[in-house]
């Protein structure tokens, strides 16, 4: 028996549907009374672990979970160890650095050393100013990051950006993106190098799956 | 004119009460419908940030607001660069060691070199497994930390704990109380010392209002 560990929020309910379709039902956790965060697909073939996003990896790194779904965004941010088999397509969006429109600056590169950049993301804020070469200061926020140019505490943000209506009702603007970011496949290597549970199979039908899509 | 950053969730309530009692009004943020994220006190006095409880010591470190109310507990864990004047004595709860009913330990000493302690106070459980001399492991989690013991991912976990129904849900028991924490009313440091916008008569009108209530 595998257990595979599901994001909460955006990625859910695409997560779910596409593990249905390779005969893994975990859709009771959608269902909007559901208080369990541990259930057993009805086949008792898996079991599906209901987790913060950024804790999908963590389970799937000490091999709580032997599969999981999370998007590339945490996965750049945190760099566990895991071995990221498929891109599920799905859960697109993109982590850009953004100002405010009435900034005078429209790259990256304009902005003034040691201006300040408030995300969410810190590693991958850090990392691509430092490929830059310029010195930023970092804050850190855990939400609403367009708060930081509107208050004035920050010049610009870096943040997940998916529709772009968030940075638009705030009066913000993208200036670069640094990367995209879709729903992965991750697994536990070790579990995967012996095929603990029948997993290379699941990863094989998930696989067969998104190419079918495509 | 000055600044509140009030924290979203457990603490808004009762922060608003208070305000609202030395006659700052932003009882505008417990409406369902607002969506504001900053709004003015109806007597233009005072503007008040709605943020995540995390973010309220960053607002007030870098004097986007000159006053915050926030717990106890999350100034222990970042150590934020701002004054913590008056012990508001709402929001109490409490930052403990829990294990499974199951598990043989009663005490956190008794735990096995390099158990795993998962957490979403990676610097508070740090420093007290550091101050018993206990090499432990600490797993950063970001939600539903009681999976750790359950999962079998860790031995203990370190969360904050109220009424501990979370814990009785999920069989865990307390072993051991690390520090009790209430919400504490902090100031920018150098806002309070220059006495930016009258903020030492808000600073006394709520020590004399927690005085009066005690």
């Amino acid at each position: 028996m595998i257990t595979v560990a599901l994001p909460k929020g955006a990625l859910l309910e695409d997560s779910i549907q596409l593990l249905q379709e390779v005969g893994l039902d975990f859709s009771a956790f959608l269902d909007s009374s559901n208080r369990q965060l541990q259930i057993d697909d009805p086949t008792h073939t898996a079991k599906g672990l209901l987790v913060r996003a950024q804790d999908v990896p963590v389970y799937v790194e000490y091999g709580q979970a032997q599969l999981g779904i999370v998007g590339y965004d945490v996965l750049r941010e945190k760099k566990p160890q895991v071995a990221c088999l498929v891109d599920l397509k799905f859960g697109k969006c993109r982590m850009s650095v953004a100002v405010k429109e009435s900034s005078p600056f429209r790259s990256p590169v304009e902005l003034p050393l040691h201006s300040r950049v408030a995300s969410k993301f810190v590693h991958c804020a850090s990392e691509y100013f430092e490929s830059l070469d310029l010195p930023v200061e970092i804050i850190p926020l855990y939400g609403s990051v367009e708060l930081g140019p509107i208050t004035g505490m920050s010049e610009a943000i870096v943040d997940l950006v998916s529709t772009g209506r968030t940075l638009k009702q705030n009066g913000l603007i993208e200036i670069e993106v640094l990367f995209e970011s879709t729903a992965q496949l991750i697994v536990h290597p070790l579990s995967y190098r012996v095929n603990t549970g029948g997993l290379k199979t699941v990863v094989e039908k998930v696989r067969s799956q998104i190419l079918a899509a495509v």
